[in-house]
């Protein structure tokens, strides 16, 4: 699938997502979850704030939207994420039957596309490389200012 | 790894929790997590409550053992889980780098084991089959009884 105009307006919103974890000295991933179009839930990574590894953007994004839209699945909704999902996510993403994956930069320790094995639903379409060198950038400087 | 005494009576509590998960409507998994001998968390499967599919037994474990010892890593703890762990909860246990998973019925359709690569931590242990048959035989019955 071709990157289109909106994908790269959906993900600069879940870039300032990223930039707010990293202000609060969060590994900075952040993520949108879009239904129609329209923003349903906004999230990043809270894993030192709430003292929880299972508090990545995806899962906290996917808990609010649905809260949000009052049902247990995503099948209409797209997934904004600055990172490629770990596989914890991706199973997320799974159950979730999420219509849509769009990712920034790859991660090719930790992220799902690792395995041979297919983790997502069979129907979720999966678009990778959006804004990918802004999104790996602001990762890489967090790390760098931290050492 | 063997069986001991202690994973069983162990896991007689995980399925207690599923017991509760089965009176409340939602798939019978429970989990417990030990430290040093002890209970430090307790949990049923609350997809359905929460509306949430991230709300398996081991996530919301996962995220009470953490609370309640104050650190974001379980590398001294045991999780005693009624079913063998999905993809998102492998990965979970993965982040939080859990010395020991025990569980009680095999899941070849969703389970984390048909994956090839590599999900848990290195470090991480992994005990199967005890008390499989009470463990599987509560699913069983309880999509029997849906239908």
């Amino acid at each position: 699938m071709k990157i289109e105009q909106q994908d790269i307006e959906f993900m600069k919103k879940a870039l300032r997502e990223a930039k707010i974890a990293e202000q609060e000295g969060e590994i900075p991933v952040g993520a949108i979850i879009t239904c129609q179009g329209k923003i349903v839930a906004r999230a990043h990574n809270q894993t030192e704030r709430l003292n929880d590894v299972t508090a990545h953007a995806e899962i906290l994004a996917i808990t609010a939207a649905c809260n949000k839209l009052g049902g247990k699945y995503l099948t209409d909704c797209t997934i904004y994420v600055t990172m490629e999902p770990c596989v914890m996510c991706a199973g997320a993403l799974a159950w979730a039957q999420i219509g849509k994956i769009v990712y920034g930069a790859s991660d090719p320790k930790r992220g799902f596309a690792r395995i041979p094995t297919p983790i997502l639903h069979p129907k979720t379409l999966v678009i990778s490389g959006v804004l990918s060198d802004e999104c790996s950038e602001i990762v890489k400087n967090f790390f760098t200012n931290k050492r």
